[in-house]
């Protein structure tokens, strides 16, 4: 098995299935329950990557997809890897590209060997499978892998789902096989199954099987209603193994977390707080706030009081307003770093809460102090 | 006379007109001859101002026409000034919004009272009279205020010109009386005069009767010839006091720095470097590169191997080619810090040649080595 990776469970929280571990990699350790803030095409938008580290981020994540097609992963490879290529020494985890392929791209085509798509750029014609996203990755040189699977779309039927996640397992041995640089690098496996529980137990079953040192829950956030999201997340969990990471991939609101942490998940990544921030949207210890509202024209302190970040340390509501108002780059730059601030500090409260038994304290502390949210 | 600004003039290079000088404002202290990077809407455009204090800019330039009509000069007063608003401690230039007025209002109509203008914004009616300008800049609470001018266009018949001319004299003995602020912050003249040398001498004149603690030249780099701004530019300068600083306006790339100093200019500005960053173009060493360019594909040395700013010792150009090919924010970040860091420390070596009585060798090196700038 990959030394690429540890993992260690710190502590149970008493009173739910919260779990505070420690992932160490070749570029550090991560503390979990863990947000990790998204860099899709080789940069955190409108942050450097010190700027990322300074919001207490240890571990970002690429998108296999987007390198592959620009600037091709070949190139990233030449560069010195991506930690190199986009300057950031903290650990990287690389997704398959597969949830892309099928989300991004068109004329799709799925097919037991792989699947081929026209690229969303240009529109040439690719074929990706489990070998080449494994390939790609290995050029990336992330700190984990993430297993080709394809991601079942909501609604689908069981016939669909269950054909599906069982070329999804067969793809992972695909990608075991081709997967090499075991020494630097971990593949982590991903559980499908759609909506229907006992196809979630088939999946799990079938990719512990492969003995990866971490395992992602995938398929779920892609349309179906938050209740049944969280009812199948409900047992997911408690399908994999307990000493190995678990993470449920693409959901970064507030709530979101805070379920998932619930249910024993330790890691999670979204595009959420860099793609509100370029719309002008905050989250902060009062709920959504609306930079553009005219109500902050002359509100002059920071957006958050309770925060301590660069941009709450030195800026006022209603010069983030203008900045927003007068299309200036520098509004996307602050409040990016203020939103990867916020849920990355939210973690960080969120582990502190569960070393001390107290994360269903926290939790309704989080509710209603600063209202439930919704995005 | 005003305390709120004083210059030391250091040191004349043996050689040529070349000064060294130090400026001393509120804000601190600037190196003469300097160039000022400019933040038009209360921003160096994709720079935070940490950043922009790291290329060594000790003052920058905020644009009174833009921030008049957003967000409004009480706003900005109310936040505590620009400084305080914008979060830049060291020195600011606030230009009169006259220029603006001019360029870029529509049915603009000049009158001896004012500018009547319509936004660019909105389509909205102003008018500025110089009254106004010095009130807006009074809000803003830059250092260095300027006073409310007309820049003749360039072609303008003699007659134009001299008409003009006196009536910016007119609107300067107006722009002193409103002046009230005086501890904190001073205000300079601008001459003006077209392309007529005695005009330039009369305009001259006619602003050093009001003893104000510095002067500008306006009215060049308006599309004339560069053999005929040169021509102008060298005795304009002579026409002004020696002990006061010497401002020509709007201008920055290499060429017109250097020939500016060599006739005994000390302050420069201009949004070149920012500008040419957001449009992929970064000035080096080597000269100009256009960072699109497909042969920076695999060039992974930096930018520029002479420089030591924050994106040549973190990045390569296969990086920012990526980054700019795929139209990331940090594209126009990383470029707009270099480009400024180039010019600010391309002044820095200008002094230091100066203060060693070699600016015209340094002149030459600059030229052979790099290849003369043409923007």
């Amino acid at each position: 098995m990959s030394k690429a990776l540890t993992f260690e469970l710190l502590h149970k929280d008493a009173n739910s299935r919260a779990r505070r571990g420690r992932i160490t990699t070749r570029h550090g350790t991560i503390e979990t329950p863990v947000f990790m803030p998204v860099g899709t095409q080789a940069t955190v938008k409108a942050m450097k990557p010190e700027d990322v580290e300074k919001t207490g981020a240890e571990i970002i994540l690429g998108n296999t997809y987007h390198l592959f097609l620009r600037p091709g992963s070949d190139i990233v490879r030449e560069a010195g890897g991506l930690h190199k290529f986009m300057n950031w020494n903290k650990s990287i985890l690389t997704d398959s590209g597969g949830f892309q392929v099928f989300s991004l791209g068109q004329m799709r085509k799925i097919t037991e060997e792989g699947v081929k798509f026209q690229s969303y750029l240009d529109g040439s014609r690719h074929m990706m499978r489990p070998e080449d996203s494994i390939a790609v990755q290995t050029d990336l040189g992330s700190d984990i892998m993430m297993a080709f699977d394809e991601c079942v779309p909501y609604p689908a039927d069981r016939r669909y789902t269950k054909d599906s996640l069982e070329r999804t397992t067969r793809w992972l041995e695909r990608c075991v096989k081709a997967h090499h640089n075991t020494e630097n690098q971990s593949l982590f496996g991903i559980m499908q199954g759609g909506m229907y529980k006992d196809l979630r137990y088939e999946s799990a079953m079938q990719i512990r099987e492969f003995d990866l040192p971490g395992y992602a829950i995938g398929g779920l956030s892609v349309g179906e209603p938050k209740e049944l999201m969280l009812e199948v997340l409900d047992d997911c969990a408690d399908y994999l193994p307990e000493e190995k990471p678990r993470y449920v991939m693409g959901v970064g609101t507030p709530d979101y977390l805070f379920e998932g942490v619930e249910r024993g998940i330790d890691m999670f990544d979204c595009v959420l707080p860099t793609r509100l921030a370029r719309h002008g949207m905050a989250m902060t210890s009062c709920g959504k706030v609306n930079i553009k509202n005219k109500k902050w024209e002359r509100a002059f302190e920071p957006l958050d009081a309770e925060c301590t970040c660069y941009c709450c340390r030195n800026y006022s509501k209603a010069y983030l307003r203008h900045l927003y108002k007068s299309d200036e780059i520098l509004s996307s730059m602050l409040l990016s770093e203020h939103n990867t601030h916020f849920l990355v500090n939210m973690m960080a409260n969120i582990r502190k809460a569960i070393e001390e038994d107290r994360f269903l304290e926290y939790k309704r502390e989080f509710y209603n102090k600063y209202g439930e949210y919704n995005d």
